[in-house]
């Protein structure tokens, strides 16, 4: 998986954040010319596709200081240091929504944006869930609002762009696959 | 759409690149607290899942320096200032792949990262694709490599994570949802 491989001549850390950090490569491509790359460096984040006993999904609404707006979005956060994807899921889970859940089954993981960052995201499915009296407290600059939608629903809030990320979007297709072949 | 809206207290760009710039805004929370948030300003881009007459999926191979590894991908690129996504994913096509369309559908567009970055995709579907003698010539720093993958062959890609991104990952979903729709 090295095709076309560009060799680092240079790598300068340009800004060392809470969350990202940004570095400025310069590197050699295939053809011995140099350019330039503008590198996002993330430590990874989950997200959770979360169905309550009567199969709606568990969105929290949010605002999105990068977009000035808030989103409806599956459950998510990034990792901590040193933590396991699927722990971070369940605790994500939990924080932002106060549902908790026995098992985690892994759907996919996927890069957001591979051409400037290596953000990347693990999706996890939580079926089961059950709300918890002492769930655990949210971040404290984080505000959330809990909505529950049912497919039909959901399916409304993308065309309506209240859902309206890649990590969601990709969530409610493939409960729209599930539904799909098991009809 | 601004629940729990966060104030812009003070904006600092602290990078301006080629394709990104990265600012750090303080802002105010809706409890009076302040809070730092850092922000990765992208012209958006788009991506084209393009289908060739005997239904093969076309996507390119292409070293993403972000990861230290080639992926593969639908064919996708950012927006030029002015220009509209419409017509990026018509030059796009055909720059990375040399095939042309007479027209193209969307299907739906997301951001890829909204808890730091303001990129939107626009994700657009390219049926009765031709290949052109005379294609737009690549960029001058960007070697790909052209793949033709059939549905199954796609799946199989992402079991093995050879393609591994969002964007890719939503639109092979979309055409294994659009063939159990069809069955």
């Amino acid at each position: 998986m090295k095709k076309f491989e560009e060799k680092t001549l240079q790598s300068t850390e340009i800004f060392k954040g809470k969350i990202i950090s940004l570095q400025e490569d310069i590197v050699e491509l295939p053809d011995g010319k140099t350019s330039k790359r503008e590198i996002i460096k993330h430590p990874g984040a989950v997200a959770v596709l979360a169905l309550t006993p009567d199969n709606k999904i568990v969105m929290v609404e949010q605002y999105r200081k990068a977009l000035e707006r808030s989103l409806v979005e599956i459950p998510a956060g990034k990792l901590e240091p040193g933590e396991k994807p699927y722990d971070t899921a369940m605790r994500e889970l939990e924080e932002e929504t106060g549902y908790s859940c026995q098992q985690l089954e892994h759907i996919i993981s996927f890069y957001t944006s591979p051409g400037f960052a290596d953000e990347l995201v693990h999706l996890y499915l939580a079926k089961d869930i059950v709300k918890k009296e002492d769930a655990l407290p949210a971040d404290e600059d984080e505000f959330v609002e809990l909505v529950e939608l049912t497919l039909a629903e959901a399916e409304g809030y993308i065309r309506e762009q209240r859902i309206h990320d890649a990590k969601t979007a990709y969530a409610v297709q493939y409960l729209m696959l599930d539904e799909a072949r098991t009809r």
